[in-house]
């Protein structure tokens, strides 16, 4: 398998995560969204979408970071990402779509330079709509979290779960931006017991050799 | 089941075609956004998301568009809304998601809200957002479908999927918004191949009882 990631991105750090969980080897493409090397033609011709991650395996190009997951769990099936019953399946995807379509799609970089470069829109108020989606995002998903009551270690009880691969990357991009995170006692709590497992330590971004 | 929808949310068109498609009765229960009904706290109690749609199967509560489908695909597998291999969902479910991830979270009513009221943009300037993001990608998602070859009559081949579910309200929209769809030669037949199908004429915005 070849992976083409970038440290920094959080939807490659789901599937760095993913593949860590599931002991897949791979080797790693590094592409640098600064350097907007995800405009390469070479890329593009990979990915038409220019987005991270891509993962080849064998002639399959894939993409999307949570179809190449649902993928690797229904191809992988040792280590399961998900649970064993459709309404389970249903809690653990409600959460993670709650970060990868209700949070991240909004404070990715494109958005961010659009308002910057096309909207010349101020750091403060950049600051301000980033910390908007973390906190309207985060609200939601603890308050689903403690009305649900499936959460135990993890998202879904003791099982790491697609939701929790979501949870991590999101969890850093919010500490990196400074968003206040004391809110959330469900969601930080779990971010705690997920930091603990090599997985996930092994893909966070400062622990990737194209850290800059 | 119970569906709280609204005309004109893109996510509840889906899931709206999906329940015709697989021939699913259920009540419905209209959830005005405009009148902002959806943070009613009848409403909030029952989805913290506060996000329409929300499907009531049993004793199921389910949220989030994408979560529900796959959801009524696993547990009503006749009339299946995915391939039947992992490579070939992979394929749909990166389709679906080039749209459910990358173009409607930016367009929805939440972002152009914020943008209005806490940014003070202009009509103008909203309007060249929106257009920007359905461009990127509508853009992306031609190239794609020509790229990989699997289209036919719809997304994916002559099979309707989950892909073409999200595809049509996207259409739906951005023509609504006035945006240029001339440049998408693959996704516009496909649109018009798939508005010849009752499920998701059915399940337009204009032919819903709380239409305004």
């Amino acid at each position: 398998m070849k992976l083409y990631t970038f440290f920094r991105s959080s939807a490659s750090f789901r599937l760095r995560i993913a593949l860590n969980l599931k002991g897949l080897d791979h080797e790693s493409v590094f592409v640098s969204l600064p350097k907007m090397e995800n405009f390469d033609s070479e890329f593009t011709n990979l990915n038409p979408q220019q987005l991270l991650p891509t993962l080849v395996d064998g002639d399959d190009v894939l993409i999307q970071s949570m179809a190449i997951i649902e993928y690797l769990d229904e191809t992988y099936p040792e280590i399961p990402l998900m649970p064993d019953t459709p309404s389970k399946r249903a809690y653990v995807r409600a959460v993670s779509h709650g970060i990868a379509c209700d949070i991240s799609p909004l404070n990715n970089v494109g958005p961010l330079r659009y308002l910057e470069n096309e909207m010349g829109i101020d750091a403060d108020k950049r600051q301000a709509w980033y910390e908007h989606w973390v906190k309207k995002g985060f609200i939601a998903l603890e308050a689903l979290l403690v009305q649900r009551g499936l959460s135990g270690k993890y998202c879904f009880g003791d099982q790491v779960t697609l939701a929790d691969i979501c949870l991590v990357p999101q969890v850093f991009n919010a500490q990196r931006f400074n968003c206040p995170l004391e809110d959330y006692p469900t969601l930080m709590g779990i971010f705690s017991n997920l930091m603990e497992l090599k997985p996930f330590i092994d893909a966070q971004p400062d622990n990737q050799p194209d850290k800059v």
